[in-house]
């Protein structure tokens, strides 16, 4: 089948996520990178595009001259990458949905609610596929840890534990002029009014309602920012309640020496609990009330259709972050040559939306507030 | 040296933590068990001191009654073991400390806050040691990790993260009249208002407490009671603000499946972090910030003086639950020894105070007067 | 850049390395799968040619036809990966290097040692880069354990002990008619005359070589066939004496419950010791003597520049088996542009030849030599 | 009921190992220790003994006399704890036996295999129980090891892998002058042929017989003297064929840098698997074939009656070395009391016994027997 000819918005060197992106599309060979605006400055999108073999006239400096020029084009793109700093998704992402190119989209979904909200009609409105790389709901253990949820095989849930803590916060690195990474990311008008919240808790709270299959009902922040100078919150605990009586924690934190990407999930219910931990991802700890804990394995024993179906190597060969990440591009693409073929997206495709990602502006925005009332109890706006 | 001679209050057949207390005064040599109001019914206190070796006019069924006799007996018990449901400690302690006799009390301190104080006046004014058995506290990584913290080796604490799940209590088994530990334990008149905040936060808190060195300003509580018709809380949530601006989380939970004991701390500074977990007592990770992880051993590479000098054997032969618990039980005796001695308590000894119980106490307090305002912050009262 | 044209022989439908070598080559965007013999059946040939759409003209069922043709093409390949059952890898890999195309084949090298002799004759007189998917070499974590070593970090090697063990051979699944990889894997016609040595054994064996940079002096192997009927080991505990005094043990074993693919190495010199294990690769343990343990993390703190340059991702994102591969081809990749420009390979360039496989062939041959002769010491022949 | 009145010989100041028995002896309160002839010298058998509590007239610095005279006293010793270097074990146990003393003696059973025969023999004909402290045999989860092997659970057990690294010979402390256990445990007279084959191999072997329930067949060993001027092996490699065809491999070593007591078995059978680690001793991995890992706990889910049988407190409440040692000692009482009731030895008794001890010294012989045969295979004398 060949490959979906893809564009890239940002990614230009010095990006992190923009490689990730390109390797993720890369991995299942269901992706070819044709073309690219890596950066708003023209020589730096130019050296970026041709250390990516892009050809010349691929290669732009304005996202919405490439939506526009891409569209025309007989072997243009069918798809685009955003991975710019967050504030830039929604203005991007508008250009290439409305043109019926499919967008795929980092997190957060856009550094602001009412943008959060364009963005979601827009995407609604469109026939493009629209899909957000919350990753980890790539991870085999991740999708079959949610199915055992759905199948009640833990019962009523009644607690969830997420957390997600790194360190390379811990000191005020972005005031040094050396890390392009953590200036963006701490400045309210790039990445949006969370830091911690918005960067990487997003991704625990959608984990947590990923695999809980939970609907959040209120929750209670204490944000803090601990280094001195800092424009964002760099840790935040927050108490959550669940619909149907569910509680749970949240912790974020760039400021947790020794944590790298130390995103954790534990849920119980009334039956049996499920613990997985993304820096080991290829373990599911499957805890029966009363029985001894049982340690699954990806493809392993254990492993169940929901997470060999999104496995590429047998149990005991580990996959990571990038096959993960692999995942969501690989989905995404079943959806897109779906649409393309006119045919009904297959059920079994799962892959994060522009819903999904509303609610994690939703949830930074909250957190934001509650914090701001004193840790008062909020409802997603 | 002679043993001290020690009498129990409760611990009777079918208890749990009785024998604990008998084994970890038992470990160093330095008690003698010779007298016990094991249980208040006659029959069961006799039958329960046969069976432990107590001569037969040792063996009473009235605290009260073995409190004054023995006072009067040339060889009579120096200390009392109290360790009976939460809603007697008061009363007994009462009795032995107004005598002069030193009192070991397991916690949580009293079942009320007003006892609480009252008990702490009492100690206070008298003579007689009173070692409350935080027991956890005398596990030799943890008092490493409490004088890591206070040499500032982990800079300034920003945030302390603390938990204490179980499982013991998922589903309603103090309805089946076959288990008497959940029965009182989850009766507010015998255990307190607290039922898991009670029974394992308050050790949660108080190791919170011990490694970071630092005082609460104040805290925010959801408390949960998920098995039907269960009396008090089975499962808490709690944010924490400590005095000088550090953060934290206490989570305590009964009713989360494959935990059994999985007490742990997590304390974060701008230098470094800890990590230390009561299932695997002998190890205690250090991230320093920028630097490996280290894992250090009990005794063995890493380990300093504080721990060494209340560990037995060396690293790599793991000491437990009951070794910890000896150390409250010995270090008391170093105290008992010098009040004996007329000598001052060497500077060195370290077990938790009745002081430590009276927070312990606040603590429950404030959860549960928290939680009934939907998780205001409040103080300890 | 232009990607490499990859042909590939072997590695059709229900065929499982096949799969890995084609993401491998794809994760760094290097080559480009555009010929492939994929079997000698031509229809399953076509069939599975089609299936990763490749034009029906370079799909052949004779790798030699394609070597013949392919190098006649303007645009034909310029490397083969050889990824068919062992007996094939000889005659295969002989073809291609002919003919001046760079070969990247699976190991082990050949299914005789014969074989590997020749083969290894002739890559050394040919032009073409050979390449021996010895892949746990390629896991950035290896790489710094081997420089962690001949740096003298750990000072004189003494003990080196490996081991692989799985169990996926636990019951006769070859004589069921179910399971095609165990039907060659342990037919000697087709695998070789070592079984679990030759699959796994080989690379505990390239792997204890490659981290510890020592040169085998002799081995004694105690081999055994514990599955009924098995025609060649299924399990090896082989005692290793290396060049200047340092000693080791090496166990594979396809019989142990539990195990996937469990391989691990620790090395101990006279000033410290390291410890990886496969399952978990993205740490490395290093224990210098006397201090506390070390848990280095691929990418992150204690990461090397050795480690660094191989890996993808930050700290904490792991990265598996399919990236450590990848590696391989990666590095293959420098070797054959040099060779194409011209130029010298770089000296960085690091990836298992013709003669690290021809060491693990002579290893089988030894281990089954000395375990006919009651486990007696052999040298390599 | 009364204590057993407990004698030592050996464990004045500075020993290691006497400290362990007598803690082991107090922890359920079976033993009382009334004499001791702690060490030959007599003013430190004195100061030791004062130290202890002991009265004077019951310090002794020949054990020979104090077999006599406390054989006579009317509340003399009823058993006896030998805790000297091994070359003294023989004669001194030989004194209490023949008074019909009980004798728990410390292993390996002798240094010379015709002293443990003539011991075995001696312990044969006495009334006398002799117990040997391999103490590993006494923790819960080993005992529930053995016992799942003995029910099948495992099926016919194939592989067995055991071994005990240390470090703490790393370096020649030995010819330093500041560390006596290191000089006794190097000196062949008194430590015997093997060093750290006879310290700790033995442990091992003792493990592997006692878990798999199998009878050696023949070993092969090679044993290294990696430290110069070292008189004894510290590192030995040890091929083991079984009796019915299993086979297995042992390591030990006291020059592994990072390993402290790392005493770790594995177990598998055509039905499953098990591994224990002695530094993590609460948990048991069970791995059935084709099923879920399983981590069973202490007294918790998973745990059988044989473990419980001789736990103390809950699981997730962790037990240690020192619990493990004290279930030989309290076992040994069992049968202490049975004897001294004129009563059969209750059947669920376990502990080590004089044969167990046999076994351990033609261990050591067979291997420095192998051993100097170029590790040949030989059957134990």
């Amino acid at each position: 089948m060949a490959r979906i000819k893809l564009g890239m918005v940002g990614g230009g060197k010095d990006a992190f996520i923009g490689a990730v992106h390109r390797i993720a599309a890369r991995i299942d060979g269901e992706y070819e990178l044709v073309a690219g605006a890596l950066s708003s400055t023209p020589e730096r999108a130019k050296e970026s595009g041709e250390a990516l073999g892009l050809a010349p006239d691929r290669i732009y400096s304005d996202f919405r001259e490439m939506a526009i020029r891409e569209k025309r084009l007989k072997d243009g793109i069918e798809a685009v990458a955003i991975v710019t700093p967050n504030h830039v998704h929604y203005p991007a992402a508008r250009e290439f949905l409305k043109r019926g190119i499919h967008v795929i989209c980092d997190k957060p979904l856009t550094s602001t609610l009412p943008d959060a909200r364009k963005l979601a009609k827009l995407a609604a409105e469109s026939d493009a596929v629209f899909a957000l790389t919350h990753n980890y709901t790539g991870y085999p253990m991740v999708r079959q840890a949610r199915e055992m949820v759905a199948a009640g095989e833990l019962g009523t849930i009644r607690v969830v534990q997420v957390e997600y803590p790194q360190d390379w916060l811990t000191t005020a690195v972005e005031q040094t002029g050396t890390n392009k990474q953590s200036e963006w990311r701490t400045d309210p008008e790039r990445s949006g009014a969370g830091g911690s919240t918005g960067d990487i808790g997003t991704h625990a709270f959608n984990l947590a309602s990923f695999v809980s299959g939970l609907e959040l009902e209120a929750l209670a922040a204490d944000l803090q920012s601990f280094v001195p100078g800092r424009r964002v919150d760099d840790n935040g605990h927050v108490m959550l309640r669940f619909k149907g009586g569910a509680r749970g924690m949240l912790w974020c934190s760039q400021v947790a020496p020794g944590n790298e990407n130390a995103l954790r999930i534990r849920v119980y219910g009334d039956k049996g609990g499920l613990e997985w931990a993304q820096e080991d991802p290829n373990y599911l700890w499957h805890t029966p009330f009363g029985e001894p804990k049982r340690l699954l394995t990806r493809a392993g024993a254990g492993a169940r259709d929901v997470a060999a179906r999104v496995s590429r190597v047998p149990g005991g060969h580990p996959e990571g972050y990038l096959e993960g990440f692999a995942n969501i591009y690989t989905e995404a693409a079943r959806a897109i040559r779906a649409k393309q073929a006119g045919e009904a997206i297959p059920k079994d495709v799962l892959f994060p939306t522009v819903e999904d990602g509303l609610l994690g502006v939703a949830f930074v925005d909250a957190c934001v507030r509650s914090s701001a009332r004193n840790a008062a109890w909020v409802t997603l706006a």
